[in-house]
């Protein structure tokens, strides 16, 4: 249903072509084995979906606070941006950063009878997500015992899991092998998704098509730019991707921590490796990055990610202005058209330097065409990985940060 | 006010002395010859403001709608974002990008007897500005002509001055020497500013301060600091603002656009040279691109932004809860305690493994601190731009995109 065009100078020699086999074999051999979780979870999460639509485990409640940090977050703010707009359903507010400004913001628009809060914390103990409960804990008076406005989402036997019991609340697995970043279609998302009114089914349904078009030899494209990526880090050290629409920005920091957080580590030799991703949103940022992409160093490659139809009808009047009528060139054309032809002009241009550019189209602010994005970049992350020799699915190099907070703190 | 440490392995042998006398000797000729007029904005806009105060040009309004992109947008939404939840204010609403659900969502919270627009564009014919422009003035039934509700702030002589002279309406001169990415603390950010309740003056003299300091040779860190990167820049191709507070999301972005645009460049002879700038926000990137920071390749510096002071109370309640012992560490902290700390501890283990790290703390969200830090970046853009042989203040790689995008529209 997306559309993916590549336009990377790769070589397609015995080499590339052995890299391409073996990370398709070894992608095969990790969704076998259960290496990594997250190529099932378009099924598994449907029964999820099932279950919540016929038990009902909560109280009435017109508002979902998820409090979570990173891969307990990320990835159901992106969906909610990109599908929020243009869907009936209730809002979702995300108590995320400790910023306390921030914080008492979000703790105003909520209250403790309309208000579902979902604590989300893959380790259980994630000490912002935590300490951010306690505090909602106590700003809205909630008793925990037995409360139906309160659930969690955490692994099985995770502290949290194990307080969930003891106060008889509702909780939700992440399953054991499905790591922060790559959680999105697990309840993580699924469960405050779902019970804010979005087609999550038609959601899981888009990643499923995605998922099962890579294992039929169906989307070499992937293997493709994996492979081009893998080879040329080097020298191309980031990937831009830059999106055309507002609504695609939390998807663009989605991009950001899965990309990173696999892709930057320390190869079987020892060697730091890894490509940067960045994130960018045009048209805005054509005034402002594109300068440095087209005159800069030839160190990036570019992802231009469009949505083919806005289904807005706001257009450009038919009106000309005196002194401005340089301008009238785009008057009668819709918004959505001046987005999507920017997004071809600044491809050209980019293209027109020999800058390797790739082209996603998604046709429209649909549950199927980010479903099967959220897919396309998972399997993508997992190829590059397996072509690098990295572990994709762990990140040693937070823990470090951890240790020495607990020092400030207990010194 | 702000403090700034500097913990880069510059090596401060005569090469480099040299390389920082001759900038700052560049740099003084640019504000003695007029090539960039940013240096003197703090003093030339207190004149704006006195102005402003005194004449009351407009009727009366409880929220401003800015219309502009890039340059007339990013800073005064950096200072909105970083001065607004902490103040009395006017509502600021940015018209800016032209996704047609983002715009007719900002247009319902707009109305025409209320409003003061404001149309920003230094070259007065930015297309996606006046075709916003435009757009308003159909959606609201504005009648143009001495409407005391409109104000237009471009270039002497732009086309959109005219069109303002033309139907009377009010018209507030950018600087023909000040580009769009150093204009924020021209009338392009002290208009909207000011109109809407915040301390303008304060904010200029902080800027005032760091450029008086600059030129009497008192912050020589920021010519060391451009001295690292402008040697080390091929080695270290990326610089991470990595900042302590959401409120500081959109002075990342401004600072994306004040380097990338500025010091990626074709140099003099013809190479393509630059850093690439890159934007993140702890302690949730901690959660996603940290790991990339200390496992990845070392090819990045990073500066760490903090606020020493929110200013806020909330703090996280002496709370023990059952299975969840192990986070109580941090119990009776306040939250601005927790990111203060979570700063020092990821500072702490980025340059345990020496990698070019920097710090800069603001006091609080005050205009002052803010208003240094602008000028801060901006310095430090110049300067490097001088060692770096480049032109850091024209964008010719913006060109080609605009003139592609009009061929579309017409052929």
């Amino acid at each position: 249903m997306n559309s993916y065009e590549l336009h990377y100078p790769l070589v397609m020699d015995d080499n590339t072509k052995n890299m391409m086999a073996n990370a398709y074999g070894a992608l095969l051999q990790e969704k076998e084995r259960g290496v990594t979780g997250y190529y099932n979870l378009p099924e598994d999460s449907l029964l999820l979906v099932e279950e919540l639509q016929k038990e009902h485990p909560f109280d009435d409640f017109d508002r979902i606070a998820v409090i979570g940090i990173g891969g307990s977050s990320l990835g159901t703010k992106a969906l909610h941006s990109f599908l929020g707009p243009k869907k009936k359903h209730l809002p979702i507010y995300f108590l995320e950063n400790p910023d306390p400004v921030e914080l008492r913001q979000t703790f105003e628009k909520l209250d403790k009878e309309r208000t579902l809060f979902l604590v989300i914390s893959k380790s259980g103990t994630t000490i912002e997500t935590i300490s951010i409960f306690k505090a909602a804990i106590e700003h809205f008076s909630l008793e925990v015992e037995s409360n139906r406005h309160i659930a969690v989402i955490t692994d099985v036997d995770s502290p949290l899991h194990k307080f969930a019991e003891e106060f008889g609340l509702k909780s939700f697995a992440i399953p054991k092998n499905v790591g922060g970043r790559f959680s999105v279609l697990s309840a993580v998302g699924i469960v405050p998704l779902t019970l804010a009114g979005f087609d999550t089914p038609k959601l899981l349904q888009g990643a499923k098509g995605m998922i099962e078009g890579f294992f039929a030899l169906k989307e070499e494209h992937i293997l493709q730019k994996a492979a081009f990526i893998a080879q040329n880090w080097p020298t191309y050290r980031m990937n831009v991707l830059f999106s055309y629409a507002n609504e695609l920005e939390d998807f663009n920091k989605w991009y950001v921590q899965l990309w990173g957080e696999s892709l930057g580590k320390k190869d079987r030799y020892g060697k730091n490796v890894g490509p940067t991703p960045i994130g960018h949103i045009g048209p805005v940022d054509q005034h402002s990055f594109l300068q440095l992409i087209m005159e800069g160093p030839r160190d990036k490659t570019v992802s231009f990610l469009c949505i083919e139809d806005f289904e807005e009808t706001l257009a450009i009047p038919n009106l000309s202005l005196p002194y401005l009528e340089k301008t009238d060139f785009v008057n009668g054309a819709t918004f959505g058209r001046l987005v999507d032809e920017e997004c071809k002009a600044t491809m050209s241009s980019v293209r027109s330097q020999k800058i390797p550019i790739d082209h996603i189209v998604v046709p429209k602010f649909c549950e199927e065409g980010i479903g099967e994005l959220i897919a396309y970049y998972e399997l993508l992350t997992s190829a590059t990985g397996a072509m690098l020799g990295i572990h994709t699915y762990n990140q040693p190099g937070v823990e470090l940060g951890k240790k020495i907070l607990k020092e400030r703190f207990t010194k």
